[in-house]
């Protein structure tokens, strides 16, 4: 498969800082190259840059062409559950409700090795047909999920960061994993997965509600004794878990401290939501690099509430942020229509942040802040999710050394309305400038879906080809 | 085309009643044949039962038959703009700045025939992949856009609603009309298109901030000397907006008394959006008769906010609603999408209602309310749809007598995780029970979309049939 040095050549578009450093001029975060050609040598990018400039230093290359595509770094998702597949869109209620009446009985079938690794199977086919290539996974308390999880990744050799999700509390008997196994079982998994190919381990307390003090303490040891290692829960996703959580732990203020309590917000760590995350707590994030997965797909779906978009991109206290799916939470497992349920979320805010309700909630410059713009969207769900899991120097765009995981965008597929529309947005028949791609990708985060993904690759390796449906 | 008898077997599902008055078992407000036939005569529906039962009767007739496939009622759309199918998910900002960025600039070029029409070809193109069989529509202030809908919509022999849209402040010139223009063009445009095929008239007053008194009071003639013409307009779509309704007729203490005091409000008469609406105001919209279309696509699209549906369907003063896509505010022309972000919204609401944020907010008979089944959801977009728009003796379901339109949905479409996702619903390979098509029709309506809708059929004939894209 790898090992090879090939070579794409087409129109790409990529990030290179942060665009919200960038208000007023945010195309100057990002990169458009209409005839580019992308190097790849051993999975890796060896080189980059206009056709014209490139091609005459690689003589010898074989080269793919890709026209009238837009090609753009592999998505990541910052909060995805495995075992969750095949229940995305169940029916109910809010989130406590949710997970006992449809996901609990779920992600018990994965203890069965068997449907845990045709659940792999499943998974990955959705995610790759969805354009992402890099995901922070939930799995079971069964450490059979992880095992079918990374075994499956390793197959398709796709940089995936996981772990044993524990949970030991308010969950039914054969949910649950004790501190102790928790502990054992994480480090075995540790041991053999992390850092093997392309796989990153990361501690996964569920979230601080179904962990006890001391299944937080098991974690703590283990971020201790594998500080390399990754850690991922959730946080502050629904009004009545915040309060649940303070009731649990009635030694922390609030739910944030919690996690400082165990010695886990910190680098690569990564709480899912953040919904209802006072100011404070978004500032101790921020200082403390601590990443926030914005999971607008779900926080409608379940009815979670509205992520304060702008207000953790506070330039003085900015938190990490990717987007994630949330699957199942989360009803579609393609980050374009996250990034369609991010910019949504942003313009209810700023309903409100207008003043015109109340106001003494205007602040025009969070507001401003909350404008999901494509280069914001296309940042967060590349560059700007890599950076939050601190893979900014592995993943997030073209720069030579980075790994070549990349998707190929079909800007007029879609629902029937869109070739029109995208029409309106470029010159010619494709984009000539900055501007005419961000207009493109907008188009394709509003209005369309996964049929926009006509191709995902994987370490230089084309790893899908959309087939109508 | 039509004219012939012909019959449909297949798998049926459709909705009797209003299910909110069955809570805890709305399956008794449904209907659902495992093996029906359909018999269409003239374009009407002349029989409809069990396969078993009908077939005899009707010996020589020829059977189209669909199988592995559920059939439902045509789609209907209570507000949807013709003119902007071309500039859906437009980026940018609240209502009132959308509309003079986007919206001013494209609807102009409907003033051009040329354009009209090809656009009037585009737009119900749209409408059949999505679903939707009648549409209660915005035009332009020009007449011609008016008359390429019509023509268009004759030629597809479809049960539209439309007229002349008429604005007279607060936008650019050539973009308005005169109260007087108003009335002349609307009467001209009555006489040609009321009840002339399947076409009905409404006069269309586009929203009252943008008519001066004048222009209401034109339209209030209109509905006097045309008492069967439908009314459209929108209301209280966005906070900003219903100051300035208050602002701009100082002698009405609400929005909705604007339309009171002009003879509007009443049987057929349809608002867009109402959001913003009071109690007291929803409480009116029910004494009179009148109708909301809820449009969640768009109000989460322009950030308007969340429509309060357990309000409206308050048992004792339910207020007539439909649902609409409301393109270009809606990003997506199908009402699957439409029904999903109505799910949404219903849950955030219930974030609120539970009284966790404020317990003075607790309301559980409206969260339950909020819930959006599959039954409820589908009612609102066939026979509740209907009803809102006083055409349930003409279109809704499949009782002998109405028209024959409706939607064949592929249950398995969509995105790759779909199938895996519906086989957990069924039992067998199809539904066998109300329970389980209930089920598929929910997973259609969060995790599918447009690509769910196979064919589309109109007045007995075949007026869409997919093509993977």
């Amino acid at each position: 498969m790898h090992g090879a040095t090939c070579a794409i050549r087409g129109t790409f578009f990529d990030l290179l800082d942060d665009p919200w450093k960038y208000s007023g001029k945010e195309h100057e975060a990002a990169r458009f190259i209409e005839d580019g050609l992308l190097v790849i040598k051993d999975g890796i990018i060896a080189d980059f840059g206009p056709f014209a400039a490139v091609s005459p230093k690689h003589p010898d290359i074989a080269v793919t062409h890709l026209p009238d595509r837009i090609i753009l770094p592999g998505l990541i998702d910052g909060h995805i559950h495995f075992p969750q597949v095949r229940v995305l869109g169940a029916y109910g209620n809010q989130l406590l409700d949710w997970l006992q009446t449809w996901i609990f009985n779920e992600e018990l079938k994965y203890r069965d090795r068997d449907y845990a690794r045709e659940a792999a199977r499943q998974f990955f086919d959705a995610l790759l047909a969805a354009g992402t290539t890099t995901c922070l996974a939930f799995t079971t308390s069964s450490p059979v999920s992880s095992e079918e999880f990374f075994d499956e990744a390793t197959r398709r050799n796709m940089r995936v960061i996981s772990g044993l999700t524990g949970i030991d509390r308010f969950a039914p008997a054969d949910f649950c994993i004790t501190p102790d196994d928790f502990y054992t079982e994480s480090k075995r998994l540790i041991e053999r997965y992390h850092r093997k190919g392309r796989n990153l381990y990361a501690i996964t307390p569920r979230f601080a509600v179904g962990c006890t003090g001391e299944m937080m303490d098991s974690c703590r040891r283990l971020k201790e004794e594998h500080s390399d290692c990754w850690v991922n829960t959730h946080i502050s996703e629904n009004p009545t878990e915040v309060r649940s959580a303070k009731d649990h732990f009635p030694d922390c203020s609030d739910y944030t401290q919690v996690h400082e309590k165990h010695g886990l917000l910190g680098p690569k760590f990564t709480a899912g939501h953040g919904i209802w995350l006072s100011n404070d707590e978004m500032r101790r994030f921020s200082k403390a690099g601590a990443a926030i997965s914005f999971c607008p797909l779900s926080n409608l779906f379940l009815g979670s509430g509205l992520f304060r978009l702008g207000r953790a991109k506070d330039p003085d206290f900015p938190v990490r942020l990717s987007v994630g799916s949330d699957v199942g939470g989360g009803n579609a497992f393609t980050l374009i229509r996250v990034l369609e349920e991010a910019y949504k979320v942003g313009m209810c805010n700023n309903t409100m942040l207008d003043g015109s309700v109340n106001p003494r909630d205007q602040d025009l410059a969070e507001a401003d802040r909350n404008k999901l713009s494509p280069y914001r969207a296309f940042y967060l769900a590349t560059l700007g999710g890599a950076h939050s899991l601190y893979l900014d120097d592995t993943l997030g765009n073209f720069n030579p050394g980075k790994e070549a995981d990349f998707v190929v965008m079909d800007w007029n597929a879609g629902q029937l309305a869109m070739a029109w529309h995208q029409s309106l947005a470029i010159s010619g028949s494709g984009p000539k400038t900055i501007e005419e791609a961000a207009q493109l990708l907008f188009g394709i985060m509003t209005v369309g879906d996964d049929r926009n993904i006509d191709e995902t690759w994987v370490a230089g390796n084309r790893a899908y080809k959309k087939v109508p449906r």
